[in-house]
């Protein structure tokens, strides 16, 4: 049995003073890093740790070779910003563990993260404070159909909503047609908040109403959150309420 | 101007190593401590710190009280379990401020934590790896037609779901017409995680399928996790596959 181990770790959205001390822990503990590019670059170098920095969409691979160095007794952490266990790397690590049953035993922990829409919420509000849902606006790994058939049982459900990954270079006008399909399914006055790189230098943080949201104000940087019909302002905040009237 | 200021931050679920540095920062510089007794006593006692416990069901009062201190000058952190804008304490401080324009000025800021739900998922796997939402089964502030729209939407739109507030002594009987519902909505191998007082030494967490789920297997200390229909066990691990084939 090797002594190597996996943990999966979710930096955050990019604050230190958002980092758990576990996540601190098990990076002091490591001996390799491995991750997309700028999330391994979060993490400072230092003797006897190896960073892995890999490209965007080779996820599998990433885990695939985290089972490995760990199979060599290695003690790996896989990073993730916000947390790994929300659109990011601890299912595709499963994935690829399930692929590879060999690797079954490797000694695996996920250690949870501020995740990017409740630091985006905590920036402007409480706009999640109620019954809310997250959706991943990406189709890279879903048929955009999906993403409509979930954006209108949201809708209709009363949720507030997160959309992570609402738009890129390479699909630049399905957001468009995202904010198409709210439009028909909810108020003109419906708020909705653009928060770009939240606890970082280049936080920007935008709130509008549905009627006024255009796509240019999202790009990958970007967490959108939509309140549900009773999310309001008070003073410079946006807050959802605890209560539905009967 | 008030040097007062209030600091609404999340605990996590227990585990001190959950609790970020920055929410550790605001409960050094505080000169008191407001919240729900259990929540209270989680925080060290100290020369200079007044320790504010109260009730639950008293949200209001409490926001109403912190908004006072702060305005005659005193640092005040309302403490929340998990996140503060999850089902907690924010919304209930913006109520309040809402009702109360002449604070209006106050210093506030929402310092976000490790929600119940994203600890459990850790802990089994990555069962929210792919789009979910979060439901509060509480009928206290909405009425119970308002949760039954919000599951049958959320199954009928695929998404993977947490419960929060599964079931009181107050209401034995909701929890079971929830998992009625499901079975009306969801295949029977749907799996559902009941994952109780995670990261805490009491924390157990069971996975079932729908099918054999019973309304006894939560209670107040429990985040339940239904998967979607490709939610699967690989060895003890629960994951959704962050893919949906065309």
């Amino acid at each position: 049995m090797s002594a190597g181990w996996i943990a999966v770790a979710g930096l955050g959205p990019g604050d230190e003073a958002l980092v758990t001390p576990e996540v601190r822990a098990a990076l002091e503990a490591a001996t390799d890093v491995v991750g997309y590019i700028p999330y391994v670059a979060r993490v400072a170098p230092r003797e006897g740790l190896e960073l892995h920095p890999s490209d965007n969409r080779v996820e599998l691979d990433r885990a695939q070779f985290a089972l490995d160095l760990a199979a060599r007794g290695r003690r790996v952490v896989i990073v993730s910003s916000g947390d790994p266990g929300v659109f990011a790397m601890a299912s595709a690590l499963f994935e690829a563990l399930e692929a590879d049953p060999a690797r079954m035993g490797t000694d695996i922990r996920i250690l949870p993260g501020i995740t990017a829409m409740l630091a985006a919420a905590a920036r402007a509000g409480a706009p999640l404070g109620h019954d809310f849902c997250a959706i991943n606006l990406s189709d890279n790994l879903k048929p955009f159909a999906e993403v409509e058939r979930r954006l209108r049982h949201a809708a209709r459900g009363g949720f507030a909503m997160a959309f992570y990954n609402p738009r890129s270079k390479s699909r630049p006008h399905q957001f468009e047609r995202v904010l198409e399909i709210l439009r028909e399914e909810c108020e003109a006055a419906r708020l909705v908040l653009f928060a770009r790189a939240v606890t970082t230098p280049d936080e920007a943080i935008t709130c509008v109403a549905l009627s006024e949201a255009t796509p240019d104000m999202a790009d990958m940087r970007t967490v959108v959150i939509v309140g549900n019909e009773a999310t309001r302002r008070v003073g410079r905040w946006v807050y959802t309420p605890r209560s539905v009237p009967a």
